[in-house]
């Protein structure tokens, strides 16, 4: 039995953090997984300068309640729902998530949780798990499944490589060149082509 | 992090297979897992049924198709979906239970496959893994997540025992004679209260 898990922002939303850069001006909050790989190094930047600028949880989820899937996303989510079982695996924290889900039409989601003092302030980030998305698929292996997964980013690659078929969807061109083995796709289309093959749908 | 596994028939929808003995008017189908414990035993017995009776797996999609979700279960499946994580965990097939989910907005769903031949015969069925529901249960803590279940049934008792929290919705007398220490609800208000009080909604 098949199952596909997506990321989240690059495939089927933008980037949150890039937005939150453009809204706010604060041009060095536009790093994401595909600038810094080690993710607790990003973080801890980002609570840095929330806390430096005096953005409080709710100036955050003000930019990304203005947000909307990238184009095509919720499309071709609503198609691959109604041919296999999807899970969204993401880096995200569920402070964040929910307005975003729900233009996506509520899909299941995997992803982490911000620490937020009695003043709105993010302090700190708690990841569910260690390489959550890598073990999401060793976890689903566990129980019967075979995996699809599709990812744009440095913290997608372990769960693609443990993904029985791995795909990349946009991804910057320095993670190509380190991680040549692994298909390519560009369009929504490509990516559902490359789903379709499969897992014989 | 949170997340509810919930039964499907019974609990969101109802009995599926009552429905095609209603329908078809063979009365041994009306047979659950209310009644007999064992489900490889059930299930050998359902296709016998259908072979004796020459019914097609396009048989049983045509009833599927007439089905409704319970009375409520759409609305507190998407205010739930709305508050936390939600997967339905299901000893259902795939060639069932499309139509029901479509109806119920696409949660994810982990569930088992029939065997079906040329002539549209149902051969066999395939588990995707033995005690699925407690191993899906498992597989969550090991990632990371605090697990809520619901069921009715005797099915669903191991899932129910090896989550943090396990709620009865709806069970039969005979089942809870068997195991009087789960809380039991009888409306989607109590449920959705029994699962507030555990995740802090």
């Amino acid at each position: 039995m098949h199952i596909v898990c997506l990321d989240m922002e690059g495939v089927l939303v933008p980037e949150i953090w890039i937005n939150v850069s453009l809204k706010t001006g604060i041009e060095e909050l536009k790093l994401t997984t595909r600038d810094i790989s080690d993710y607790d190094v990003l973080m801890k930047k980002r609570i840095g300068l929330l806390e430096k600028h005096k953005l409080t949880i709710g100036d955050i989820q003000s930019v990304i309640r203005t947000m909307d899937p990238l184009p095509g996303g919720r499309e071709f989510l609503d198609e691959l729902r109604a041919k296999t079982q999807v899970l969204i695996l993401s880096d995200t924290f569920t402070q964040f998530a929910a307005p975003l889900m729900e233009k996506l039409a509520w899909p299941t989601l995997f992803c982490n949780t911000l620490m937020i003092d009695g003043l709105g302030r993010v302090t700190d980030y708690r990841l569910r798990i260690k390489d959550g998305k890598k073990k999401t698929v060793e976890a689903l292996h566990s129980i019967g499944f075979t995996v699809t997964a599709a990812g744009d980013s440095y913290n997608d690659v372990t769960m693609l490589k443990s993904a029985d078929k791995g795909i990349f969807f946009r991804p910057p061109a320095s993670i190509l060149k380190e991680f040549p083995d692994l298909p390519v796709t560009e369009t929504f289309a490509e990516l559902m082509a490359e789903i379709d093959a499969f897992i014989g749908a």
